[in-house]
């Protein structure tokens, strides 16, 4: 882990990209990996990754309309407790975390969605999180509708309205991923699932310093 | 209510002070004259003014163990979903606002309670309302050690250690209400009901541009 008290740990993997990206697939694949090579993986996500958090994500998917900055807020709620009781005890003990979703979720997500500066939602997740920056970042990048079409969904009006939304996630994504390139890895996303899984293991391993 | 939006209404009142110092007695006593005199009047409280809000209470009250950035972002939303949702739909239709605990206490608590920097609680909450500042803060002063004989507390060692702590707590809100006198009214909290009651009627009235 990167962060402003200096540690430099090295086995903060975050794993971001929309839904049908096959986040879930490409971190059992890793974890699989890293696991068979004897180090110890914490596989995690956000939100909810905490009883906390599972109770603070309950209050977001299922209660009425909540405010724009008290969503931003709970959700950094969420993350400032995960990172502290979870994440960081992982990674202090040389475990290697595996996280579906952080940071530029959030910034990409509710700085394009809801009216909210995507600078508030970075400086707040900076905050809680004591500045926690991921050694790296595993962009799964696909095409909105492609995505869609993987998940099954259909192609009606309202779904053809949020591509957009979710075109400009993307974009947000990599963008965040150009402004940064040591920390990131951007994958296309429709390319065969083994040969993706191959790509993330070797710069993984050359990340924590092993063989691939 | 003053905001960085340059809107001028004139009717969030708040009411800070310890335990024990009597805030619930003088809001109900100037909820009923403002009643009196026809003015609709909101009372309310942090945390927990909302459905929302007391959901996050539960979760702050009855949960385990809350990292402590964590609690200071789940207190921000609570009040960002409170102001957004009550408070300000509440001044703008004209109505006073009396509020039990805002700003000043998450700074005076948790600034001095729980290894926060006090600068950091004031910008999350500042954020959070979208810079909210009440028109007037009537601070309930007491002495710790007189605050707990009223509430009929014991005086064991941890009491007489906590004492420490709401000795700081109190010079948090004095030290606020001395750097803006125009916004704050300071009265000791000992005196009788009445005659507190009486400054309170006066001091909003002139606000409200009313005759007590």
């Amino acid at each position: 882990m990167s962060n402003a008290t200096g540690c430099n740990a090295t086995g903060f993997i975050v794993f971001e990209g929309g839904d049908g990206a096959g986040k879930t697939t490409q971190i059992e694949a890793l974890a699989q990996w890293l696991r068979s090579v004897e180090r110890t993986v914490v596989v995690t996500r956000e939100p909810g990754g905490t009883p906390l958090g599972a109770q603070i994500r309950q209050l977001l998917l299922h209660g009425d309309h909540v405010e724009p900055r008290a969503e931003a807020l709970l959700f950094a709620a969420d993350r400032a407790h995960h990172i502290a009781t979870l994440v960081r005890p992982a990674l202090e003990r040389g475990d290697v975390v595996l996280q579906d979703r952080y940071l530029d979720s959030s910034v990409a997500y509710q700085g394009e969605g809801r009216d909210l500066d995507a600078d508030d939602v970075r400086r707040l997740s900076m905050w809680a999180t004591h500045d926690l920056v991921p050694d790296l970042t595993i962009v799964l990048d696909v095409d909105p509708a492609v995505g869609r079409a993987r998940r099954g969904d259909s192609h009606d009006r309202l779904e053809r309205e949020a591509d957009d939304f979710h075109h400009r996630v993307r974009q947000q994504f990599l963008a965040m991923a150009r402004q940064a390139p040591e920390r990131y890895l951007v994958l296309d996303a429709t390319r065969d699932r083994d040969e993706l899984a191959g790509e993330i293991r070797t710069r993984v391993a050359a990340l924590l310093g092993m063989r691939a």
